[in-house]
């Protein structure tokens, strides 16, 4: 069994209108030090060791990323 | 400035509708080796140099997360 951790979030040259919201939010909230924020998604999977890193890959791509708009990471967390 | 990565996941102890129909439609599709996945959410902030790890925790706390259901983790990744 392993820990892997994929990180989802809107490419770079995305428009991310919920991080826009919240940076006006914490503005206005006494956070002016805060000057920019992008939200995306992070999935915390469990796996069996029959799975390797190309399926988990193509799990990424195909199933937990949109990847029109966003980039992903995946990274295994430990080994036990 | 500094990149700060915000984490927020459920509860251990509360179910996570999301994830676990994730892990349902990886099964049907072919992968029977992912055995759980929950899913939570990602910041990532830009913050200048007036803001302290107290406002960065106080932020998460108060505004990033819902602490009924939700643990979160702040992580500063670089300082530049």
């Amino acid at each position: 069994m392993a820990r892997v951790v994929v990180q989802v979030m809107p490419k770079s040259e995305i428009l991310d209108p919920q991080g826009q919201a919240i940076v006006g939010a914490l503005g206005r909230l006494g956070h002016p030090g805060i000057t920019s924020v992008r939200q995306g998604k992070r999935f915390e999977l469990e796996v069996d060791d029959t799975v390797d890193d190309d399926e988990l890959q193509q799990i990424a791509e195909s199933l937990l990323a949109n990847t029109v708009i966003e980039d992903w990471v995946v990274v295994r967390e430990d080994q036990s």
